[in-house]
């Protein structure tokens, strides 16, 4: 591993492409556009940001975002993209997730030569796995508090998202644990409001989680939405550990690097990371940052799930695009600490996705959220429920869902219902 | 005001737009596509998100973003483009600025339908201002621990942003407030990394500017840059305090909502809020959130300086949008609770600029941050300093810098050479 922190970008700019590729090494080490007394060539040597690597893409047809300007003379009428690959020394940073955030992000997308700018990828020396956690729990641990083995874990998230009292969610958490659900989550939407606040929610919702472990010697984890303030964030905590809590999920881009890395210190149960708010990065093909990249934020700051979106999803992204992200969360970071993560499939997932989340990622070590897919079976809740698991028997045995189906009545209703 | 959390959208969609509207409001309330259990018409009426007015704004070629799809039936065959406004009662978040955060962006941009959203402007309920602090020194504050009264604020960024041993920061700091600028800050590159630590650069500087205010009875403000893990955030401030700092940067999008927030609760100095990589929200037209919505997140969690960027700068940004923000810093969010804060002007600034600047903005309750503009002065950084008071000097008299400069030889050279 190379001591150096190391990013790929997309670019799109009218300026030819190594004086493009050298306005984003300067603003983001020296950081204007006129040479400033005291810098001086030892200095730059040393902590000038460094292009490593120009791949053009061709020109496109017009600028995919508009105010970017080209050079006064020498540019080309229409934009090309390239892949530029740009280094920094790690005495720029230090082992700092927010300088690392500064340096690699910062103020690229605003500078006046692109039309388009993504941050594609990214490597970090070592010395930042010796400075962060990372998971606490990540995929062993999970298996461990749930004891769920040799399977993925089958969830759903709260619904209605919003308007439910305690006890009506408190039902609900019932019912879909009693129809053999591993993992419940509150929906982002769901914090701490006026009418469902978090304390009497968490403990009308444990009460149900532990009579139904009492019966099964199984715990379904409940991932309680905990992101807001850190004073309150760490008194729900605290009331998670002492009532047998296992899993706070955290809104990462509204609590943001610093509060995620703080909860992480206090944490002594798992931490599920939603993604909501990650379309502003990644909407766009042309700007903004890939999942490749955000997610080793969120992994070294330590949290051990980390949503996915779903293949067939019912929002924009491409399956592809899903099955990268979820296969990266598996892929070790370092080789000393791999914060590998625990990735979470949802949005309208049912049987008929199961077999090729699982054929399509190669591993079992997913959780797969359902909502519609289980209470919307026709045979009720726990065949929603089983048909998701004879989804996943079927692809680990090799055999066509259809064909497992024969014999599989609740996974042939799923087939049916939703396919 | 309204009890109600009214955020307007410019969306682009294939969709009837009182479909793709009603998309929006679903997904951000009850949250899935389908009518659940427990989603009853009395819970839609009182937690349901309304959609409160739909503006066409016309059609347009092509979508702007990739993987749109319009509906089975009665779509259009090409976008159209609207103004959408969509309120939430209180009841759904209660005060939490992250819950907010959820409800207002959270999976928006990620839904099918849309091949651009962007969240435009956002009104919020006075539970909100009862709940956050605000800043704790504004524009008020900024002026009596500067002692800087009737005039902008005139400061600079230490450059080279990286590189610099602490004893060069505080040379060059040396020369700058002599000067004689009142505010200095560091880069957001520059956090606390092996070649400069914090805890030496701080000690270094504050020595020179304590030096220069027993000179000039004025002590110039130093934000330096914390923005990193909570611990080291609050031992640098508790540093600052002892020391006699009056200023700590916060590069809000790194240090996230909840760590702002945290620090807020600790600090008893001004919060200067930077806002690098704000380009991933605002570049794209189409895609993230406006600056009149985000600034209110960050102004309600307690920053007092937010940075705007600057007229005819080096970015992007066009000089409408730049003045657009700077008057939303000084408009207050509340009647009872007006959280204004003091605008902050960089990025390619000289004299040239600031009599538009204040002329625009009808106010000089602002920072002018230059450093070419400065420090690249014919006669020296003196002179540019003088330059740039020169400047708004003439446009407070309302005389043209051409004019005023005549018998201002400082402005006169800035004129000439940066014009």
């Amino acid at each position: 591993m190379s001591d150096r922190i190391v990013a790929s970008y997309l670019i799109e700019t009218c300026y030819p492409l190594e004086q493009a590729a050298a306005a984003m090494a300067g603003e983001q080490s020296s950081g204007t556009f006129r040479t400033m007394p005291g810098e001086t060539p030892e200095l730059m040597a040393r902590y000038g940001a460094r292009v490593d690597a120009i791949e053009p893409l061709g020109e496109v047809e017009q600028p995919s975002l508009p105010y970017a300007r080209g050079p006064k003379q020498g540019g080309s009428p229409r934009p090309q993209q390239a892949r530029v690959t740009i280094s920094w020394s790690f005495e720029n940073t230090g082992a700092s997730l927010a300088t690392l955030w500064s340096t690699t992000l910062g103020n690229l997308f605003e500078l006046h030569h692109f039309s388009g700018l993504k941050l594609l990828s990214l490597q970090l020396p070592d010395a930042f796995a010796a400075a962060y956690p990372g998971p606490q729990f990540a995929v062993e641990g999970t298996r461990q508090v749930t004891g769920v083995h040799g399977r993925p874990l089958v969830g759903t998230i709260i619904k209605p998202s919003v308007g439910l009292t305690p006890d009506a969610t408190a039902e609900l958490v019932d019912r879909m644990v009693g129809a053999g659900l591993d993992f419940i989550k509150d929906d982002e939407l769901m914090g701490d409001p006026p009418h469902s606040p978090f304390a009497e929610r968490f403990e009308k919702v444990m009460t149900v989680i532990d009579r139904h472990a009492d019966r099964t010697g199984r715990k379904a984890m409940y991932a309680a939405n905990i992101s807001g303030d850190l004073d309150a964030m760490r008194r729900q905590l605290d009331m998670m550990e002492r009532r047998g809590g296992t899993c706070a999920m955290l809104v990462l881009n509204s609590v943001g690097l610093s509060g995620v890395i703080e909860i992480r210190k206090h944490s002594r149960v798992v931490l599920h990371g939603h993604r909501a708010g990650w379309g502003v990065y990644d909407r766009s093909p042309i700007l903004g940052m890939s999942y490749l990249a955000y997610q080793k934020f969120w992994r070294l700051a330590g949290v051990d799930h980390l949503h996915v979106n779903g293949l067939q999803n019912k929002f924009c992204e491409p399956d592809e695009s899903v099955l990268a992200s979820a296969r990266e969360c598996l892929t070790p970071m370092f080789a000393e600490k791999p914060c590998t993560v625990m990735p979470v499939f949802s949005s309208a997932q049912s049987a008929v996705q199961a077999g090729d989340t699982f054929r399509q990622l190669g591993s079992d070590d997913l959780i797969f959220c359902a909502g519609g897919g289980i209470i919307g079976h026709p045979d009720g809740a726990e065949a929603g429920v089983r048909s998701i698991h004879e989804a996943f028997d079927a692809a680990r045995q090799g055999i066509p869902a259809e064909v497992y189906a024969e014999d599989h009545p609740a996974l042939k209703a799923a087939l049916a219902s939703f396919g």
